[in-house]
């Protein structure tokens, strides 16, 4: 009997990229609210998805520090199990509710991947940065306090595909007010075989499910954020037209189940 | 209208790892002969694949340095589309029939994941180098010659899960005495969906189909191959007992459809 | 008139690796306290230092998460200044008082590279992680508490060098019963000219100053730790023999100058 | 008695990031002709360097593909020696003679900083990669034949800072006209001692000796070349006003000694 959530499937399991949930995520976060052309949006959404009217094109750039576990303290394997990632997030509509949805997204690890396409996030391999707060005082510290400066990349293949900076000014009271939309993703995996390669095998619209959502120590401030054109990448056509606050926070939840909205391949 | 063959899908299809086939390959590979536990392969083995009782539990570990293109020229961005490769092949039986089965493949790019990913090829990431063949006369050029010493490894997460070397004796005069089973894979992809997360959205048994194969400048000699067992990885289950010939060749090939030999899904 | 602390020198300094001190640090630290053969460790220690007797062959092997900036904000620049390094500190003698000395170090940044050549750090790229500590609670989190597992590694061109797991039980109350030999290091540039390429241009022993050192959040528990036998290294050679207490600590500092202990190329 | 060229010095010298020369490479190479503003170029020559007036701002950007060998079959270890690099040579004079030299310089390989720096080549950290030319034939081969095209790539931290491509024209009957001038370098460590920070330890203009020169298999064609403006970086100051001739080359040498030209920190 061979075992893996994900493959590799062997006998024990023991080199599956990714085993059975629950999958559990602990994080630090930089978050920077921006605004890009509505119909570029309206463009990458799939089928099942509408433009929000009402967000003039509404975005959110996040970096994100993560530590995962399953249920072998994966957390003590940091080589293996530590990762890196950064995402967009827009805003549309599926069936009359306000949501978002994931057109690219980057990480820097294979099981973080395998978890992601099997969710419905189109992760590809990238390089991803953000300074973080630590205790030691120190100029190099960049402690959670008003004027801390914070910045943050993404490059892949050896392109910069986006660079943020944020500089602290308050506490934000109630972040529910900020991050409350469910996300959308399209799961989708292709079909080679000569016959079938214009139909997916697997084409889902999928809404995140997160247990035990934790947002803790949110600060807001303001913001830069720059989506720069490069070859073989086409991000750059959701690049900011104008950008909003930044913030900066923690964020955990675990995963144990999906939920899937709609069957686009059947 | 969304493009791509792979995540993610755009207007304009630049953003996807993967777009649609043709796609053509050429490498220089390292080959090593070995011996390992028929129970062991056997324990890896999918439904519908036996062991080759005549094997006596004989596989093939390659090492692959690998130039990809498509057809928008892709060879001329080698930081997307160059990649390492390194895998373990198996033999087995199918349907009466001797084939290779890949049960463990590494890659250092995330379009080789993807690609690998539809055909059923198991790709987790690695460090994969190979010594290279060098034009310019030097002790360090490793000419295609008699004597010539070539060394190979594969890492992954900063453990090293295997390390080769050979020497070159004589130039292979029939290489499909040699290199002649076809490669069955399984293309597998899960459910997260929690009612379903024991079943496969996808899960086939298929067949690589090559288009103009050749393999070119094959090289015979002596060779060494260790496969350490380190925390996270089982592929030392298959570690050599024995050791046979060392093999130094080009490849190439395209790839534009793949058969499907069973749907153990369904 | 050209610029930089380090090479490459240019008009403006932009693109040295390093520029003129003050240089700030602030860290994450994981150190294993263990004990070595104390020959071994005589082996390694260059003229000027002598084994320190009493020490029995105590050594620390240390796992650090740097942020570093200068006086341009490096902080907001985290792909270029934060990374990650490794090293062991093992006891010796100097001119009768009692020294920690470098001999292995790695990390995985080029400007500390060049700033740890400078100070006398014998600095080699590897690739380290360490388990984090992060706000938002969850399975995922390893926060500060009696009970939390930490783990860390170092690989180098695929070779897992070291790896360590620490399991915390108390706080301590005063770090600098654990931490409090001055740091000694060997600031090394040979010189490849054929008539001198056995003595070095420069070969000095140097004394770490550190302004405004700040130790905070210090945990104590138990330890694990292996440095195995790989090829290409010999840092295995004061591998373990026995493993004393685990730390879990916040580290801060800042560096405006070195003290030359002792000319040894004169 | 401690060994090794460089540090870190060890008993056996098997850790020493760099052994005693003879030092063996040999490489594949893409080389860019192309015209910079000649300010730009005098304000980057170190004191005894001119900038030659003939040239008109003359310059080359090279892309190299190494294998290093020493005295122990290094090149049978991939992970640890073989390695990518990308740099260029302005054209100068000194004392009457016309040289190239060296202002910048990307590898992505630690012993090859450390040989450099004790060469006088400005290394950094970088990310490279050329089309390479396979033997077995395919679309993806690139073969050195007419209107093959190559492209190549070098960034750092996440940011792309050239990028090349030729299309092979014709054979090159006699390198020697392109390829003839002496390479100079600046060998410069620095000291961090406050009192003597603004003064370098070592500080040489220096002349690289290559023994066993092989230049082969030369092809020239077509070229483009862009060095953008990134942050934290100066490369840009010289980028092409005018892009010549690009080449597909092989070269080999070997290396023993090092010529001091002119010692600037005396």
């Amino acid at each position: 009997m061979l075992k893996g959530f994900s493959v590799p499937l062997t006998p024990t399991g023991e080199s599956a990229l990714v085993n059975l949930p629950p999958w559990h995520y602990s994080s630090d976060c930089i978050a920077i609210e921006y605004w890009a052309e509505p119909a570029a949006i309206a463009a990458l959404l799939p089928p099942g998805l509408k433009l929000d009217e009402k967000s003039n094109g509404r975005a959110f750039f996040w970096f994100l520090d993560w530590q995962f576990t399953g249920s072998n303290d994966e957390l003590t394997d940091p080589a293996r199990y530590q990762y890196r990632e950064a995402f967009v997030l827009v805003e549309a509509v599926f069936d009359g509710t306000p949501i978002n949805y994931c057109p690219f997204i980057f990480v820097d690890n294979d099981a973080a991947i395998a978890r992601g396409w099997a969710q419905g996030f189109p992760k590809k391999l990238g390089s991803v940065f953000q300074t973080r707060s630590f205790a030691a005082p120190s100029a190099a510290a960049a402690p959670l306090a008003k004027g801390s400066h914070f910045g943050a990349s993404v490059a892949a293949h050896g392109e910069r595909l986006a660079t943020a900076r944020i500089q602290l000014e308050e506490k934000v009271a109630d972040p529910s007010k900020v991050f409350n939309r469910p996300t959308v993703m399209r799961r989708y995996f292709p079909q080679l075989a000569a016959a079938h390669q214009k139909t997916a095998a697997v084409d889902e619209l999928t809404l995140s499910l997160t247990d035990d959502l934790a947002i803790v120590d949110v600060w807001g401030g303001s913001a830069e954020l720059r989506i720069p054109e490069v070859q073989g990448e086409d991000m750059h056509r959701i690049a900011p037209l104008r950008v909003g606050r930044g913030y900066r926070l923690g964020m955990a939840y675990s995963v144990t189940d999906l939920r899937i909205l709609k069957d686009n391949a059947a």
